[in-house]
């Protein structure tokens, strides 16, 4: 049940996702214009709601069990273009304008790594040094899933 | 465990993986050249074992609770080019070559549905009359998670 005070465009949303048990659906985010994909996170209802209402991508982190807007700490937030559901209603498509880097090893994309020969590469480069987006305080990776 | 009569290359894969705790991870498909992602699916050990080993993506059908080739019924197949894996090891991400449409709603993409104004509308169209995928047979709908 979506309160009615829900916006029109996140409730039609809300209505075409199939939830799964705990009450979450995953969501990939794709870079708008290049078409990388940078993660893959976990949305629940509050999350879709919150991304559609901001403009910005917001996720439900499993580990710290806490809505979790994108770029919070890091700064690296993720502008909303556009918002898929798939055919069968258990996945999302986040198209996304991301400011600086995606994942919280200073890579651009999460997805850097891949069998090369017998062994598994990196094959994105660090663009900008962890330390950078998250200190070495208490806050230190904390902007994750 | 991983028997040692895995091919290198899928057992480095099969290293970095965190299956979750039903043995399975997200894996999306992406389209070589276009970016298009196509659509998500579930893997466990033996569908990542297969796709390496047979260059064809294979994954877990949840539904059925059986080892699926894409394209086994519809003959949309998809031809793996490379196979990254995240930085936690959560998700992978499958680039492939897509024959025909990933979608067994006949779209080239699973993800067609998008807000527009106050509805949730199909952005895009249908390719293939699924009939043709699928026949109207006992298999009608087989080729899907």
């Amino acid at each position: 049940m979506v309160p009615a005070d829900i916006p029109a465009k996140a409730r039609v949303i809300l209505d075409a996702i199939a939830f799964d048990d705990r009450g979450l659906v995953p969501a990939i985010a794709q870079e708008a214009g290049t078409g990388e994909v940078l993660m893959l996170a976990w949305m629940n209802r509050e999350a879709v709601i919150a991304t559609v209402e901001r403009g910005e991508a917001h996720y439900w982190s499993r580990s710290r069990g806490v809505l979790w807007r994108k770029g919070e700490t890091s700064g690296q937030v993720q502008k909303l273009r556009d918002f898929r559901v798939d055919c069968d209603g258990d996945t999302v498509l986040l198209t996304v304008e991301q400011t600086g880097v995606a994942c919280h090893t200073g890579r651009h994309t999460c997805f850097f790594r891949a069998p090369r020969g017998d062994a598994l590469a990196e094959i994105v480069p660090v663009s900008v040094a962890p330390e950078t987006l998250y200190g070495t305080g208490p806050d230190k990776g904390k902007d994750k899933s």
